[in-house]
């Protein structure tokens, strides 16, 4: 009972996060405890996987139930993921107007402006008082608590500027709204990308932004806490993907799907690193000759390897928050070569010391300076060019790159270290 | 005379980021375009590198100049990154009060709620009627555009519940503000931490929040734009640190510094790779026997560090999350060996089968499949333990992480395979 008294206290958005901490067992006990009013936030809150998990247990009545109260494009989310026979279901339960507006929405792409938005708004004509405004707004009487703009429009719900309402509470009431409303903020066109509005909106702090249509008309508001959720999807998705996750992932998936989903991602890396073995193969009779080159050949690996994906990180950030176009890319191409090159001499002098120091070989030292100085060059210019390429490819860098990478760096690595090796050594 | 007017029409927040993107010479040439009242703007938005290096090149008086108008919280960031005798001169141009209140916001740590929010806040009691406090707003004339919410204090000025402007001209102006206030939100403590803040604005879906000191009295508010910029460092920082880079670093820094800094990094790893390199050497002379060993040791070597940093990425997320905890653990820990294990043997017998197709020897197939189940359960093993561990010793798992669960694949790859190989090769 204490549990249940300890559930109902908790925020819809605490309650998603306590059930995403939880393993399946105990998640289907504390999901029994959310009050049945709650259960509809607290399922926009859920990430995929686990709300899919939840929704499989509610019957379809339960489903329709939680979606009373959605807002539209909270509403268009959540149907996009229900099974066809629930969906229609919650189509039935709306009014005509309503499911007329969610087919609007639901037929923009979900990561455009217009599959962001919400369509429900509040706009005024230009040329009346605040005043007229003021009791305009009395007469709706309910407006949401964190709107903290509407939307000025002409007759033909073209968009014309923006009334804060900072200004209608601060400004004479005589004024009217062309008088007072903010000109500058640019409306959103429906088809702009969702990672471009999330810039956009953190970059000249917005709360919220009206979306237009190709003819500059008025069709919907984007607001700040679905923008937040794009900022942090986007960063969780370039984070995960550099190991062959999936942001949607569960992290408390049962077993077998964790271990299916994992595998993928282990099967490409054993071809490539089948790949290394086979260039480190051609060399077999040199390495039984000298031994000590299979010893030393996992540093001139690892020391490309991390180089690399310094490189690579940089770019995959750069080109996720835009900064990274054709203008600077031959700035940023020079200045990396000229790091590896900085960093490859001198680690090379670094190495070969240890080598000579350890094995009392100046011979393989000097092998070893050449194959890494090559490898921190080589692992420069890959860096740069696997990720353009990659996109130019429409594979995303953030989720192949590391692979491609490293499978550079192994074989040019294994491939001048025991070339050299081959030729000066044998 | 084109770009200049290109420059001018650009939002400050635009401005910043064609400053981040161009190359320090360019970077001098767009810097000397902006208008001198965007300064302290385009300044505000730079990251800190990028800022500092601007910063050199003005004298004093121009550094005081862009301070004008900013707000006090954004004042106490940048007065934070000036040079001791700048701050002075920039001190010296406020007037008394806000100089006191300045030095109040530099007291809290730059992390904390304390150090987030603006003491810049307008306040009501509870007892008025709205239309007083709308006639009261019209008095004060300018409040920040984005507000969608005024704080309600007793005469004590302890917080009891918020005004949203949208309630404000909403309801009937004969309303008092404690019947239309807002009682759920709770003040967030002045020292709650930056990270926690975000989490609590992500989740409420909150544009501000009233911070409070200890004994409950309105001393500032937090806005979400703040926060965003809160999000986006933590989700950069987790990123870059696992390439050993740092998120304020400069993508156009000079050569000698970024080589100067990622050489740090590489001279880690340097260690650890000698230290793999180490566990090698051990088994020279099995490996004169067997060479077939030298070429396949990468592959159980690269599986292990993979299976592992699956398992530390997810790790490194949750705990961020705030989503690993003690109760949890023990589930996630079970869960984690578990996929270890089944991925183990699959991959086990995948390796072996290839060994046996490509180089004709049962025994060494045999062997590679003991080292490679061995390593994917070590792994899992690490990745769940190496980021907890470094969390205990107050070492970031984000950047130290990654090189230290190599390290452990790395050497137990090398060891199980290359002693196994010993015991029944040789």
């Amino acid at each position: 009972m204490q549990v249940a008294a300890l559930v109902r206290s908790l925020h819809p958005a605490e309650i998603a996060e306590l059930l995403e901490s939880l393993p399946p067992a105990q998640r289907a006990i504390v999901w029994d405890l959310v009050d049945e009013e709650d259960e509809g936030d607290v399922l926009l809150e859920l990430n995929d996987e686990v709300r899919a998990s939840i929704l499989e247990r509610m019957d379809a009545e339960d489903v329709v139930a939680a979606t009373e109260g959605m807002s539209l494009d909270d509403l268009a989310d959540f149907v996009a993921d229900l099974p066809e026979a629930v969906t229609r279901q919650v189509l039935r339960s709306l009014s005509e107007q309503d499911k007329e507006r969610l087919q609007k929405v639901l037929a923009y792409p979900e990561d455009s402006a217009g599959g962001l938005m919400d369509p429900d708004t509040i706009s005024v004509r230009p040329d009346v008082s605040l005043e007229v405004v003021l009791r305009y707004l009395r007469i709706l009487g309910e407006i949401p608590d964190r709107t903290d703009a509407i939307w000025v429009v002409d007759r033909n719900d073209r968009f014309l500027g923006t009334l804060y309402l900072a200004r209608l509470v601060s400004r004479e009431p005589q004024a009217t709204v062309s008088q007072v409303m903010d000109r500058e903020l640019k409306p959103i066109p429906y088809d702009r990308s969702a990672s471009e509005v999330a810039r956009e909106f953190s970059n000249r702090d917005l709360l919220s932004a009206p979306v237009v249509d190709a003819e500059g008309r008025l069709i919907g508001q984007i607001t700040i806490d679905d923008v937040v959720d794009v900022i942090e999807d986007q960063a969780e998705h370039d984070f995960l993907s550099m190991a062959g996750l999936d942001e949607e992932d569960d992290m408390f998936a049962p077993v077998i799907t964790s271990a299916q989903r994992r595998t993928i991602w282990l099967a490409v890396n054993l071809a490539t690193a089948f790949v290394a073995a086979a260039v480190v193969g051609l060399f077999e009779a040199t390495l039984q000759q000298v031994v000590v080159l299979a010893v030393l050949m996992p540093v001139v690996a690892s020391m490309g390897g991390i180089a690399g994906s310094q490189t690579l990180t940089l770019m995959i950030r750069g080109m996720a928050m835009g900064r990274v176009q054709g203008a600077n890319a031959r700035w940023l191409l020079r200045k990396e070569v000229a790091v590896g090159i900085l960093n490859g001499l001198a680690w090379a002098l670094v190495v070969a010391g240890i080598t000579v120091a350890f094995f009392g070989t100046w011979e393989v030292g000097l092998v070893i300076a050449a194959a890494i100085a090559i490898n921190l060059v080589v692992a420069a210019l890959a860096g740069f060019a696997v990720p353009l390429l990659l996109k130019k490819l429409r594979i995303d860098p953030a989720l192949a790159g590391s692979v491609v990478l490293t499978t550079i760096t192994d074989v040019v690595g294994f491939m001048s270290f025991l070339g050299l090796g081959t030729l000066f050594l044998t």
